[in-house]
């Protein structure tokens, strides 16, 4: 059995949705560039959009909106798919990652939607972000997203406490907004109860497009920093350091072997 | 403060560590590929090297090795580029992640090592998995490797049961070998007590190669699966469903808005 069922319907097009990756063009696939310049119609958040439009044909179909508008933007890829035409929905880092691979296929499923679906994996921000710090992940992690607006709030609570306690690496997304200010003040108390106030955390904004920053803090100081609604925190496990301003998870071999 | 120091010393060269993706050439990043192009020393694991070989420069010096040879990969990597030389060190999926970015950090750090150190981020395993799948990472996830060669076998069982009690959707690294058969089990009994046994799971094997396999199993029978070293096994969470052979676990929209 394969899940690899990209063509349904002989009459309907297709929905590719594409992971642009970080936003350099030097971090984008050449399965998605594909895509994009292969496509009658290209969908998407108009920021996304402007960090690849490069790459589109110049004859396609360019459908770009405001934020928070995923519903939309995903009912009209499925609605022009199923009318044949061939369609890439575009989301910033990778699709399967809080972004709008499975809003395609929960719409496509309420609809009876018969045009094909196909996912093309990008490096989504947690790995833009882990490169950029040096090596954070570099053991069990966890990536958990503050924003409560379609999550109960204790649910994620609860999922801060879990990464706390069993001392993931945790990738926090969404982590501040203008409105959503004291999610990160109580997972920051939440940590500190489970992990040493000098523990590294990584913040960076924009990893690999020209308005990158980069800031290292510990547990104690990390509301210090600049955290914005693009920003993604890295909370390192009791084993991470910082060498060079680098910020760095090791896997186990010095235990193991001499290094 | 940035992180992006990469050129400390001008005498000293360069490693590059360099995710190749999960194998197939159109999922390689232009970064990497340049990287390898310009590499004047290639060095990696044996079954790494080939899927990229076509993207080597044909004067490159390239250095092979069996499994298991990270510590002396990383360690040669770091010896030719203090000497100059301009490395590629090649890792699967993407360095940061359960591969080799830690441990040349580790290492360069004592050995007081001065050559530049670039991180190069690739598609890793968990995402081209979860786009073979169809959107099964879509909420808050953890990345659990059971290999217990560097781990305390303690540590894994108390991380599997914070993911399954907090109902993370969770990627397994390293499931199964031919020596370590139990642990897979236990992750199995874990899961069972805090989450449903119609559970979607997902195993993939190879994703993007040649001999990808997709397999896709509840919770109760997902040791029928063929599950081997090379496997990613996604468990997914309590929302989680399976629509037309595709993974997919909810963002939330459906709970809020109209779908």
């Amino acid at each position: 059995m394969t899940a690899h069922n990209t063509k349904k319907n002989k009459d309907a097009g297709i929905v590719r949705v594409v992971g642009i990756g970080p936003g350099a063009l030097d971090l984008l696939a050449p399965r998605a560039l594909a895509a994009l310049q292969g496509a009658e119609v290209i969908i998407g958040y108009r920021t996304y959009l402007e960090l690849v439009e490069s790459c589109f044909n110049p004859e396609a179909e360019v459908i770009s909106s405001a934020m928070m508008q995923e519903i939309d933007r995903c009912r009209k890829a499925l609605e022009l798919a199923q009318n044949g035409r061939d369609v890439a929905l575009v989301c910033g880092g990778d699709p399967g990652i809080y972004a709008m691979a499975g809003l395609v296929f929960e719409l496509a499923k309420n609809q009876a939607n018969t045009c094909a679906i196909e996912i093309i994996p990008g490096i989504a921000a947690l790995n833009a972000c882990a490169a950029v710090l040096g090596a954070p992940l570099m053991h069990d992690f966890a990536a958990i997203s503050l924003s409560d607006l379609l999550t109960p709030w204790e649910l994620i609570e609860k999922r801060l406490e879990a990464a706390a306690a069993a001392d993931f690496v945790t990738v926090l997304y969404n982590p501040k907004s203008k409105k959503r200010t004291s999610q990160i003040e109580r997972a920051q108390e939440i940590f500190l109860v489970h992990r040493d106030a000098a523990t590294p955390v990584g913040i960076v904004h924009a990893a690999g497009r020209g308005d990158e920053s980069v800031q290292l803090r510990t547990l104690a100081d990390m509301l210090k920093a600049e955290i914005g609604m693009q920003s993604t925190v890295t909370i390192g496990n009791s084993q991470t350091f910082i060498w060079q301003n680098r910020m760095v998870t090791p896997r186990g071999y010095a235990g193991k072997y001499e290094l």
